[in-house]
């Protein structure tokens, strides 16, 4: 199977899920029609609402409440993108012009809200308590990453481990949320921990490519602009393995440009050729690696057959993607 | 009985909702727990809480759910004070220097996530449908409130209907949520829509009140810039009462002033003047009047009691209110 045949596998589901979230923006205040309409329509990859489908797929959930708990999934993480970018000052957001950008943080900041008021009334609608529980916790640990993240910010000297723990918080917890959903759709409790792992450390490794791919990604590939996690005070997997392993002058001039903030592409290029001497990338890369694989074991107990493949084949991608 | 009276009457309880308040920001993450304790200690006048408790004994309800309840009420409206203020720029928030101006637009913002987070988990906690179900529609409101709000900012041609929706979707239907949940807790199912009533028409004056005092109070005694709604482009009741009355000269300068967002208390001066010539304020409080009348009256088929007079006692409060 390749990640084609995998999306050609769930399409009829994924078209169910992009229906839910153009109804869920639906509303008398244009302003939510008209920015909800441009967020969804610019894309995104819908890697939680494709684990969610299959997920629900291989606990054999026979319902049609999969789509709008991945719609859920995607709101939420939608909404947590709009307020990243207003943390952020970002200007680019999958490859679109930002609501931050186009609107204002204001419209970012409230269109957040409103989205993740959605996936609230989406979740209380469903009724299931297991899938509140599990929904209410981990959108606890997004805002206490994020907080955790920004907490952070800049600072030079974060540990490895650290920096995982807001890894976990900010993207793996949710990444996780996405495929425990399908074993509590298809109550399937017998599975849902090993879903669970899977998809948390699918998103762990998710996370670190993500993080390499700042510094690797051509700005039309990846749809945000290079270097920004850099701009922003983002230290992440590449640079911390740099700053353990290079010299105390290389790690002086490295800590002076992160704490500049600085736009300047000589300083990133600077920056790009130690890590680059010091395999930061490769690092990172090897740690991704290590999670998938890690997420591919979390499978095994689970019955073999196209669902299952599906989901390696997903894993896998995480692992190599470029974008 | 007095407002102290009231207050007296349900202190244990409230110190029971400060103390869900404060454990609620207790985390691992030290930016949360000083932010939050920053935010509580505050103080505020906790009417949403209020209003819970006193709803909560008039149904008779008995357990403790009550405390967390109103906890749940107060961390919703804070959460949207703190995204408010992120919108609206604002430097002082119930008298303190407001997180966006101590810390940053960012931690606002993702604080404000955050007590949002707490809030899901303690209602999920709950395990009550109906609480559940009320909570999600009126957050969604809020949310539809504030982006409507958002778009009419700055817009001086607004028509007062509008106005009003916006001040029911923003404020009243928190406090109206505050008030149903007392039946929902006390299982009243036949008391809901009165308590219910009572608190969407008390909602509605508390907000017509709180824009008469943004021209009126002292700032020390609001815990707000004076004229700051002016600045943000908030066109509320008395400018739109005296936009229809007053000349076609006077409009286009007042027009103006609200268009360029002026800072200068020269033009603050001078639209207030206006506004006392067209008897502006008057006729927001006679509206704010009708709403706690009405209020009143929803309450009727409640039974007489120390509760109804504490209801009765907080409406009267809200009419007259000058802080």
């Amino acid at each position: 199977m390749t990640m084609e045949e995998v999306f050609a596998y769930v399409r009829e589901d994924l078209e169910g899920v992009e229906q839910v979230l153009m109804d869920s923006v639906q509303s008398d205040v244009q302003l939510i029609a008209e920015v909800g309409k441009h967020i969804f329509q610019s894309g995104g990859k819908r890697m939680r609402p494709l684990l969610t489908i299959l997920s629900s797929r291989i606990c054999d959930y026979q319902g049609s409440a999969h789509l709008s708990m991945a719609a859920v999934l995607e709101l939420i993480h939608t909404a947590t993108l709009l307020h990243d970018d207003v943390v952020d000052h970002a200007d680019l957001r999958r490859g679109s012009r930002s609501v931050n950008y186009l609107w204002d943080s204001e419209t970012s900041v409230l269109v957040g809200d409103f989205l993740f008021t959605r996936a609230f009334c989406m979740m209380v609608d469903h009724r299931d308590m297991g899938i509140l529980d599990l929904m209410s916790r981990t959108c606890r640990q997004l805002a206490e990453g994020e907080l955790l993240e920004l907490t952070k910010s800049g600072d030079p000297h974060i540990e490895e481990d650290n920096h995982l723990a807001i890894v976990r918080n900010k993207t793996a917890v949710l990444i996780s949320a996405a495929c425990r959903i399908g074993a509590l759709l298809g109550e399937r409790a017998e599975w849902e921990a090993y879903l669970a792992d899977f998809g948390l450390n699918l998103g762990m490794a998710f996370q670190l490519i993500d993080d390499v791919l700042d510094y690797e990604a051509k700005e039309q590939v990846l749809g945000k602009t290079i270097g920004k996690d850099l701009q922003e005070g983002k230290v992440t997997i590449p640079m911390i393995r740099t700053l353990e392993r290079c010299t105390m002058a290389e790690k002086d001039r490295m800590v002076e440009i992160i704490r500049a903030r600085s736009q300047d592409s000589r300083h990133l290029q600077e920056i790009l050729e130690t890590i680059q001497k010091y395999d930061g990338l490769e690092y990172a890369h090897s740690k991704a690696r290590y999670y998938v694989d890690k997420a591919k074991t979390a499978l095994t107990p689970l019955p073999d057959g196209q669902d299952k493949s599906a989901l390696l084949v997903v894993a896998e991608f995480v692992a190599i993607r470029t974008n």
